[in-house]
């Protein structure tokens, strides 16, 4: 088995309430990379520059992942993305946003990456993903990410696309955005009419929700006292999610696998969030992984007595 | 046993995208009352002037509650509020507040709505929660809402009412607010060095959390393919969470208890909103509550088929 994953990889600097950095390795790939680690063999594909330093190149192979298909473009520099995030972390704002290799990228996926067994799209231009999903003939379970930009100025090529997955991975705001629809029940069932199996709706400090067929799943985020840095909180989420699914190639893709796939996704973006960039996951272990997906069970369950109501 | 409520009886007219009422039966004691019944008797205290007709009396009394203790103010207007929904419900501007008998409004409280078991302080001036909390010696459990506003103009007085109450019930931006706390975690646990012992932060489409000494629960909204009138949701939440806790006089006020108060509560706000004011849960059955429970459990219930973890 093993699991593709095409987007970026990128420096970023960033700016919270908490601390800054000038240049840290990220990127969506990157961030969805060092989640799925846990679970497969993980097959980035995305452009690097001739600034893309030894450092980056170790920490991107947590884990086992391969990075044949990141391709190392002579004479450019790495995408470079540049964000501030709001006291209370609810906005960020981009500062600089560098495409550099980015800009002129067509993703060349090696046979081995082509015949993965899972393939994630992180949040490309709907095309690319359209031409990347139709190499990976072989995948038992694609899913995608996208943006607000790409409805904006893509809208037919991304719903193309949409068409072609398992899961759509959005947050709630864009769902309601691209289906047109005002609450998030009737954008997840427009979606569901459109190809996919399932929808997560990611909902940032609040969680995540999946749609299915005819069902529903929720999961609150991590409790957490402090929260460092949000940068790729939810391409660790779908890292975790997806390397889930992968790793589990018995069972059937449905509600059951994937609610278990949320609690690994949401336990491994609250970490993600504790420090900046990549660092705390670099550095994650599996028993901290399950910990906290135990501490979700527990934090989630409850048992009603039921109160004889009156009439 | 029986249940002590104060806070506002009002008409309210109500503007959002899939309607309007001009005139309907509202505020926070009102809608309080509606779903606590369910759980005990409820002794609602507040004031209502000349307009206060026959068929809000009715309303007000579904499933026993006693109205003894609501105060007809001869010569005066009942509270009114007229307010409007943004598209996507999640902004709601306030047109008009004519307090009306609200304005010199002091609580009197009869022997009976004294020797209450449990009690809520809805949203009112933090001095008038104060003087009814005082009253209330034999409460074994006192739970209190608030808002933005008192925390802005009556900031000591609101400190004052919460340390002498079991459970502060507020919204998650105005938790941060109150204690200035960067993250819902740590607002949760300041207040919880104030004196209660229980915080629920209200999320609004997101569902609730709970926060105990040492402990965690949330729980998502339920989902909802429309949301006709948000109105009174979080007093609906209130009185389906406090009647569960007066419902169960035998068990100890912790974790357990309020994780299953939670569940009631969030079932209750669910059929608030599915239609106008008070219209929904008036009529609501005792056996749709238990179902949406039973709903709640399994759309948050997973089992994670622990991966073996790469290392």
């Amino acid at each position: 088995m093993s699991l593709t994953v095409v987007g970026s990889i990128a420096y970023d600097a960033v700016r919270t309430p908490f601390g800054a950095r000038e240049r840290m390795l990220g990127g969506a790939a990157t961030h969805f990379s060092l989640a799925a680690s846990f679970f497969d063999e993980v097959r980035p594909v995305g452009p690097v520059g001739d600034d893309f330093d030894e450092e980056s190149w170790r920490i991107l192979r947590t884990r086992g992942t391969v990075t044949d298909d990141v391709e190392h473009v002579a004479g450019g520099k790495t995408f470079f993305w540049k964000g501030v995030y709001s006291d209370n972390l609810n906005q960020r704002d981009t500062l600089v946003t560098d495409l550099n290799v980015f800009e002129n990228f067509a993703p060349k996926l090696s046979q081995a990456s082509q015949d993965a067994d899972v393939l994630f799209l992180a949040n490309i231009q709907p095309d690319l993903q359209l031409a990347v999903r139709e190499q990976c003939t072989k995948a038992r379970f694609v899913a995608m990410d996208s943006m607000n930009l790409w409805i904006d100025i893509a809208n037919a090529s991304l719903r193309k696309v949409i068409g072609t997955v398992d899961c759509l991975i959005l947050n709630d705001e864009e769902l309601e955005q691209l289906t047109e629809k005002p609450t998030l029940v009737r954008a997840a069932r427009e979606v569901l009419t459109w190809g996919p199996k399932a929808v997560v709706a990611k909902l940032g400090k609040y969680g995540a929700a999946l749609f299915t067929a005819d069902d529903f799943f929720a999961l609150p985020a991590y409790p957490l006292a402090e929260v460092i840095d949000p940068t790729g909180a939810g391409d660790t989420f779908a890292g975790g999610f997806v390397g889930y699914v992968a790793a589990h190639p018995e069972e059937p893709i449905g509600h059951e696998l994937l609610s278990g796939a949320m609690a690994y996704g949401t336990a491994l973006a609250s970490y993600n969030v504790e420090e900046f960039g990549t660092e705390r996951v670099e550095r994650l272990t599996a028993d901290e992984v399950h910990a906290r997906v135990a501490d979700l069970s527990r934090m989630t369950a409850f048992t009603a007595a039921p109160a004889p109501l009156r009439a």
